[in-house]
């Protein structure tokens, strides 16, 4: 597989995509293997929805450290699988209780709880699987490194543990440091593997890692920023899923913390910052500011 | 570490045990540590309970190919891992809605619905987190198997789709022949797991194997048969967790479809089929022997 270096952003977005999806297509049970009930769930949580931010991280950051496509896309794959099974479970009644994702009924409506709940775990365990599975150009020891990476990024000091922080804060007022902890676990850590993982693929002691590492910790402030924004701003119809729901479950975010217009201004710093961060690593993180910029001014 | 060969079985047992809870204890992140509750939750339900089976069969299966117990020791608590998140999910309202596991209150009902199933997804990410981490006197390649292993075990096609099945099962009459598939799945495949995961430890390839495999799958059969009949027998102080319940949830058994003398026969049967699967094996096997007579004679 060889891509030119120099398509544009939005077509380096679809082909990547596709790639992926067809990926995850590939390597999820087929419908029609038992147990189905299961197997169709889970193809219906992961396949036909979601922007694939994470994946397109992994493809920009690698790329840009030539890794091989091959290599990145079970890395790209896992990361995403591991982000659906954390959006099952919190969509379901003892957590957020949410009815729509994607524009589509969320697993637990389209099935039934029990089925969404044995839905997460399953992904969770298929991302693992997958990145346990020989990559391409990568030796067994670096690849148990990159499987070590995504279990810290996930576990109960990363987005589970986030996810928690989370349900702490429900209804309660915490300061803006509380609130940056939190999300720097809870959709931060999967960012952030997301962009060191690409770039380990090819050389995890380069000189440009720890810049990678700084701009990557910037870029998951910036997502959840401007996800809490769209919350506030968007429609249900135009996110795919519940707008405003933040306001009604009382939950502590940077627009309830700073005001709209400060949220705003957050956005337009942490963008600053990130794409400072980025400076030192040169031309191999151009796409990477792509998609940072991206993000920020991301309509869903 | 060094242990004779000619512990008897009760001390080997205890001995194994002490060892794994000690390293349990040692790997779970502290209760002080954020999130607190979290983490609590995971210390409860893994810590103080169980009867550690799956870590007895890696240790009784990999010390009789001489695998050193620093090697048998992670990779038994990472079966465990799985076990206990697998517990906290069944024991969840829209699973089986059980209050009740080695005799105290389980995690949805000691903290919240939320904690238990966070719990579950953060101890299933720690068992990957644990086998991905260097395990000594193991390639690199051959522990990205080992993980393999427990994921597949685990995932869809494992644990979690023999769950999916039980679920399609309750309520409705199915024959001997779908109950002992859905039991490879549920039970079966993590019982296998450890008993070979253990010996893969030593050497995948030793002619030893099929026969051990061959072994393991008449062992998960006759801890599910013997389940099924404790159940049935004994009461749940006995048990430590609700007895009964198959019946109350009309849940398809080897006590319902053969009666309970029906099954007691199908035990003592499936242990004389172990015991002969283990034959060619030799001495290696004589934990593992050991170990089927202890689950066939089991009272809780």
């Amino acid at each position: 597989m060889t891509f030119s270096e120099r398509e544009p952003f939005e077509t380096w977005c679809e082909r990547r995509r596709a790639l992926v999806e067809h990926f995850l297509d590939q390597i999820l049970p087929a419908a029609e293997a038992e147990p189905q009930r299961l197997h169709e769930a889970m193809r219906y949580a992961v396949l036909g929805g979601g922007k694939r931010i994470r994946p397109l991280l992994v493809f920009a950051s690698g790329e840009g450290f030539d890794a091989p496509i091959e290599t990145l896309l079970p890395v790209a794959a896992a990361v995403e699988l591991i982000h659906v099974y954390s959006l099952v479970h919190d969509d379901l009644p003892a957590m957020d209780d949410d009815a729509l994702r994607h524009g589509r009924p969320t697993v637990h409506v389209a099935f039934d709880e029990a089925t969404a709940l044995l839905t997460g775990d399953a992904l969770q365990t298929l991302a693992f699987q997958l990145l346990a599975t020989p990559l391409p150009g990568l030796s067994p020891d670096r690849q148990l490194g990159l499987l070590r990476g995504l279990a810290r990024a996930a576990g109960s000091h990363g987005m589970a543990g986030g996810q928690a922080l989370d349900l702490a804060a429900t209804g309660r007022k915490i300061p803006l440091e509380a609130l940056q902890t939190l999300h720097r676990c809870k959709t931060g850590a999967l960012i952030r593997y997301a962009v060191l993982a690409g770039a380990y693929c090819d050389d995890p002691e380069s000189r440009a890692y720890a810049a990678l590492e700084r701009g990557a910790n910037a870029l998951g402030l910036l997502f959840q920023i401007t996800d809490d924004i769209l919350d506030a701003t968007a429609d249900s119809a135009t996110l795919g899923k519940t707008a405003g729901k933040d306001e009604r479950h009382a939950k502590a975010t940077y627009v309830t913390l700073l005001g709209l217009e400060g949220a705003i201004e957050a956005a337009q710093r942490t963008l600053e910052e990130t794409l400072g961060a980025l400076e030192p690593v040169g031309a191999r993180a151009e796409r990477l500011r792509e998609l940072a910029r991206f993000v920020a001014n991301r309509r869903r």
